[in-house]
Order: structure tokens, then sequence, then C-alpha cells
């Protein structure tokens, strides 16, 4: 039996979606880490991928302004510093040092990645969308960093836990079954 | 340790992402289903769902002429018909007779939904943009059906189980664990 659902809340229902830590750079070089969970690949070549920010997020200028970003996957286990990293704002705080995250340098971009992360997508920025009520802003991967066991065959490994978003403070993560048709 | 990740493959190490079946009709108003893993919200008021789709694909085609589209999220337990829709084109075949899922009318667009889907956001084209070797299609959510028991206070019940891609025909769900932070 279907049932009408609530339209404010449709993002709920395609949850859960992978929540990953984007690195920015402010005017001083100092990063600030937002977590998304609006984020998708979009082109192949060139390698393009997409996130979605609201205007009214430190973050937006930032990117505008530096127009580069880095795409950071974490794992489950830290699920508290990526909430941590969604709930405050880098105007007010500085998040890297509160939630105890570190940073490294990246190659080809000047934004660091957090090396708890398990991948990093350096990012230039392509362009920028205003769509609704967010900016799109996609971003040309320019380099790949990972831990060295983290993908098989350039497929995620069974042992990895990414962090998936549901909603409201919740979070979960995948199986570590394979079902290969 | 971090290691260099082979570029060309940059969104096998952002899966696992869900794997949905949009729906789209041809001129004949038939239904065809595909299979995408690039996809995300993108605005809340409006909202806007984003879905990326290949100039060759056949789907690209009627969504552009028909400028509308049903995404529907699909269980776990009908990976195979999720692959069938995203491993063979609708140009050659009819895949809906041919995977065995079934159609109902949607209320708001002409484009059906499948029955055996838990979710169904209908949508009407709001814009489609190049972006690299693939179009972003646009669509603004006009009406959402689910299944009753899906979705509890707006999230997804732990006994619901969606479909996530991995690349290379491998696919995984998520575990029912549910962390409040």
């Amino acid at each position: 039996m279907k049932t009408h659902m609530d339209l404010s809340k449709f993002y709920h229902y395609a949850f859960p979606m992978q929540a990953i830590i984007v690195t920015c750079n402010d005017e001083k070089g100092q990063t600030n880490p937002i977590t998304i969970a609006w984020h998708s690949p979009i082109s192949k070549n060139p390698p393009l991928y997409s996130i979605s920010v609201a205007p009214s997020r430190y973050s937006h200028n930032l990117i505008e302004k530096s127009k580069e970003f880095v795409i950071n996957f974490i794992p489950f286990s830290l699920v508290e510093k990526v909430h941590f990293c969604g709930s405050y704002s880098g105007r007010k705080i500085d998040k890297i040092n509160q939630s105890g995250l570190t940073l490294d340098d990246s190659e080809k971009v000047k934004t660091k990645y957090i090396k708890e992360c398990f991948a990093h997508f350096e990012c230039k920025l392509h362009n920028m969308i205003v769509l609704g009520d967010h900016t799109l802003f996609v971003g040309e991967i320019v380099n790949i960093l990972a831990d060295e066991d983290a993908f098989i065959d350039d497929k995620l490994s069974k042992k990895m836990t990414p962090c998936y978003y549901i909603g409201d403070c919740v979070y979960t993560t995948i199986k570590n079954i394979r079902k290969k048709i």
C-alpha cells in the first residue's frame, strides 16, 4: 500500500547517503571542514564531482574565493567527528582543532586533506551553479590519494565501513557482503 | 600510508552509492527504466533532485522530450533487476516486460512508477545542464509516494535494505544499525 510522503522532507527518503567531509581554505590558509551528504560524481571525462552547499554556510564563501576543495571519505568509526563538522560553523570555531582531526598537504591543490579519512579527491572549481536554495559546486578532480588498503581492484575493500547519514543526527554504515551479478 | 589512485576510475572510490531506477516515457507512453548511481538532492525549496545521464543513453532523449521522470528506490532483494535495467538499452528491448517489474500510475506526472520499489519521487524537468560528458537532469519533485512501512518518522525503517552499487557488477546494502549522536 502506497502513501503520500512529506515533500519538504524529500531528501530524507533518499538517505542513507555517504556523509563526506569537504575541506576548504580561508584567506589565511586555515582549513575549514564541512560535512556534506548531497554529492555525486557527474562526469567521467573530465572527472567532475558535485557538492551542494547552502549560501549561508561559511564554506560557501571560502570555496567561491579559493576556487578549490578536497573531498574526504571518512570511516564510520569517526562518526562523531562527521557529525561535529556538520553541526558547527567555521565562522565561530576552529573545527579541525576542536574535532581532533589532523591534516596533511595535498599534492595538486593548496587545501589540505584529513589524514584520518581513507580517500581524498583534490578538486579545482570547474563551475558553480545556483540551483534552488543551494549552490552546486562542480569540482574537477586533479589528484586522488587513498589509504593503501582501502580499495582492492578499484573497489572498496570489505573491511572498509564508510559513514552514511540517515537524517536527524542518525547514521549507519554498509554491510560487508558483496553480491556480484 | 597514502597512495595514488586512478583518476579515470574516481567514481569507484565514491561508491557504494544507492542504485535507483529512473522511469521515463517514450513518445507512445511506453515506460523505460534506467539504473542510475549518480544522483543527489540539490535544493530543499524548491525540492530539486539531480540525476546524471550520458547523452548516448536512450533515456537521455526520452527525458529531454517528455520533460519528466520518476525516481524509484529499490530493495536489495531485487538487485538482479537493478543490474538488468542498467545493463541493456531500451532502444532494443522492453526492459519492464523482460525484468518482470510492474508499473502503476503516478499522480502528478504521466510517467509510471515501479510498484516493487519502496519510494517514488515524481519529477518535472526543472532544467538540464551539460557538465563534462554527462547531462545533469534537474527534476523538481512534485509528489512522493512510498510503501506505508518504509519510513518511520521520515527516516528509513531498520527493516529496509536499499540497493548500493560498488562498481563492476558488484552490489551491497546497509546495516540495520542506527547510531544517534
